[in-house]
């Protein structure tokens, strides 16, 4: 891939995104089975639901540049999910498990908020109008769930597990 | 390692950051040198001081709970800066490179600032309150750099990669 332009920039890191939401539906499953807190788990659930729909708004805009979405693996969620994986095979109590997972899921938030952000940034100068209204609907979205990840840990997850 | 608090939990997130604090700072003089910009150079620079900072006060957390930090490698920091290296590799304008390299130190700082927010969360309700302090200074400086990153991007190298 050569690197012309702010444009060929902007499609490798919409690429980078659409592999990351794709590795977050593979995994979000297994975590919402984790959890022990119904309340977590059924924040996942719900992200689930509105990760497909992140696929979803990336896809149109891949339509709109008349590009594939596919041929990059984002290494970075790679290794983000990786920690979850391995929080999961420790020896952990349940309550202390969950605010693990709470933790690991608010790196996944983070890496996306980075990821929206750029593209979202890369849109509005390319004006890319419609593209800059669906990567700053989808951050939002993004930035809701750390929040309310951090809600949930810090009124009763975290203090569960201390 | 048996997870059986939210104590062991905190110091397994404390030994993560440190980890990834230090791969950091084996990347940021390559990310330093590849810069086209002085600004941008200055920044990565700038940034290098820092992170020794952020280390020496996750050292000094450490050393308040008569713990080690080492033991633990950073899947996640991994996965961000492997990201950053394949981007080095490109077949990039200088430009577009620049505006690369901030997009991949964004992801570095949003990894940070997830894991110092996380660490600080704990420590308040560990009522370790000297480190909850020092973990919030450098998630403080985190957010700072996230900011200025998103500036610079913003009013000049986004724009000479157009």
């Amino acid at each position: 891939m050569k690197l012309e332009t702010l444009k060929d920039l902007y499609v490798e890191e919409l690429k980078d995104l659409y592999s990351a939401e794709n590795q977050i539906l593979k995994a979000l499953p297994q975590m919402a089975k984790a959890a022990a807190s119904p309340e977590l788990r059924a924040g996942f659930e719900e992200h689930f639901s509105q990760t497909k729909e992140h696929v979803s708004r990336l896809e149109q805009i891949f339509e709109s540049l008349g590009k594939s979405p596919r041929g990059k693996h984002c290494k970075g969620m790679e290794g983000v999910l990786e920690e979850g994986k391995e929080l999961l095979k420790e020896d952990a109590e349940p309550e202390v498990l969950d605010a693990g997972l709470i933790a690991a899921a608010q790196h996944v938030e983070h890496y996306e908020i980075a990821g929206y952000g750029v593209c979202r940034t890369y849109a509005k100068l390319l004006g890319e109008d419609r593209a800059a209204t669906l990567l700053q609907t989808t951050l939002n979205e993004e930035e809701t769930t750390d929040r309310k990840l951090t809600k949930l840990a810090e009124t009763s997850i975290n203090v569960e597990a201390l």
